[in-house]
């Protein structure tokens, strides 16, 4: 097949297909992720995976789109709440309502009027980054602090070692215009504020991030209006607005349809909002139906090759590896767990 | 109105429209590049514009997009053969074959048997990027060097010192991962070999860049086989494909496509298709309807406010300031020229 962008695009995908019969003389960031031993997986709990169904396409086609709630300590009292409207069954009956490109889709209640379910909490500013002070406590979302290993925090404070001579993986750059030190952390692209040993830290605004929509300061959001980034990582966005998770099937659902053609990506005609049949905690489907997904544990030295490859290209495609990638261009390996 | 993402948004239009009737305390980059005089706005030739009608949409709507060819030095050796592609009508007839999410819609020939124009020219690896030597003197595609003014040696020197340190725009941070420099030049977002006075640079990927797919090196592509960046910027791809030009008006005919259920995004059914009707370059079409577009200077003061507030935004939605901004998210405004 001619004038593909072969190599460049299998290496776009997250889950990333063997092609070919013969393997690459070097192995692609896909293949390497591929090869990686099970034990390098990591399965995700349906109870953080929130099922978003939108009504059948055109064509009658189902759409499911699956997102993965951002683990502690990162966001938890919006998650809290997200819990909370998906158990009332809020979202069903509510709609798509703004698409912008290379920005956001955004979904909620478009009228602005339906009545949030009691309990919800209004959390501060403060939490838009996780304190973790250098002595190995974390004070996290207003819980008792907890001790990490000494493993643990050997490992971090060798990450940020690294991540302050701009060289992480394979001494690779991921040298950052929006914070003083990004890593991967149980699965997240994570910024902090110091490429020392960090005092906080928070997670980031890449292609397909989840977040919460709100009001000017100090009002936080709910968490009853979401948007999934569906262009260039808006990172700008980063410590100003809690991120809560990120698409991990089905983005495709956000991110191809109709560009709203009022302010802000909103649509103009309430005829052209995507109704929105449910959303649910993956937990309360039937066993049957609930999805399951493992990613490629970033702590793993599967991870640091595929990370390096990715940042230096030598898979036959390539002929200028760039030494380098942004932390948004190393998207973390989600699969599908293989049915048994 | 609730619940918005509302200053965010805005600046993440290319083209930002004036909202509400007080003006904002704080300009964002929107209101900063609106407000900028007449005289840093630079007009687009319609000669270095390509004009690409899609057939209507499934309402009848017509979907014209409108791709700015890049300047030289970049790239002349591909964009003489997309002249030529134009000039012969070559394009008309075939179709979108290709749109994978976060990555490229791409199109061509499906059947990879349309006879190409005679007097192509087969470009070397060697340009994909531009020399340009320290000495001022510039060798541009072969063509006999150039002599950059004075002046424009000492704005560059400047520029490399200031990317130097990671700093550019009144020390906000463009740390770039993919390059040892990045400036803009003439409108193009570009990256250098050295934070120093550069001895070559070439031109990157980010939202909206119009590239040349190619087979296997050596092969260059000739220019028939394009692609438009509809994620986050592929910067792995920088020195390893040509960009000829980004899409500057409807790229949301390209980015909200149905993504490609294919191995890379192919459409799997030809039905699934996206014929293209015409692809022209500007000067060809009649008078009336050759689109007129014009650029924000990159040299202006005007641009260096604009990407400054894009680093530090500090109009009223923010409440953290980031300090730096990836270059692709300062995206050079482009606007329509008013009608007189």
């Amino acid at each position: 097949m001619k004038h593909l962008l072969l190599s460049a695009a299998l290496a776009a995908s997250l889950i990333l297909p063997a092609y070919g019969a013969e393997p690459a003389p070097i192995p692609s960031p896909g293949e390497i992720a591929a090869a990686a031993p099970a034990s390098d997986w990591v399965a995700i709990a349906p109870s953080d995976l929130l099922v978003m169904d939108l009504a059948p396409d055109a064509k009658g086609k189902p759409r499911h789109v699956v997102i993965q709630l951002m683990s502690a300590p990162f966001s938890q009292g919006w998650i809290g709440n997200i819990r909370k409207l998906a158990a009332a069954h809020w979202w069903d009956g509510t709609s798509v309502n703004r698409v912008q490109d290379n920005y956001v889709a955004q979904w909620g209640d478009a009228t602005e009027k339906k009545a949030l379910p009691t309990g919800l909490t209004a959390v501060s500013e403060s939490r838009y980054v996780a304190s973790d002070p250098a002595s190995g406590q974390a004070a996290v979302d207003g819980k008792p602090a907890i001790r990490l290993s000494k493993d643990e925090a050997n490992r971090r404070a060798k990450q940020f070692e690294q991540a302050g001579k701009g060289d992480i993986f394979g001494g690779a750059s991921m040298a950052d215009a929006y914070a003083p030190g990004v890593m991967f952390e149980s699965g997240w692209p994570i910024g902090y504020s110091s490429a020392q040993v960090p005092d906080s830290r928070w997670p980031l605004h890449c292609y397909g991030a989840v977040g919460v929509g709100r009001n000017l300061s100090p009002d936080t959001g709910s968490g009853a209006e979401l948007y999934a980034v569906i262009g260039h990582a808006p990172r700008h966005l980063d410590r100003n607005i809690a991120v809560v998770g990120r698409v991990i099937s089905g983005i495709e659902h956000l991110s191809s349809l109709p560009r709203g053609t009022g302010a802000l990506g909103f649509y103009e005609d309430a005829a052209e909002r995507v109704a929105i049949t449910s959303i649910r905690v993956a937990t309360e489907l039937p066993a049957a139906d609930q999805p399951r997904f493992e990613y490629l544990s970033t702590e793993s030295d599967s991870f640091a090759r595929y990370a390096d490859a990715r940042a230096n290209r030598r898979d036959p495609f390539f002929i200028t590896p760039a030494g380098g990638a942004d932390i948004c261009n190393i998207p973390v390996p989600v699969r599908p767990v293989a049915a048994k």
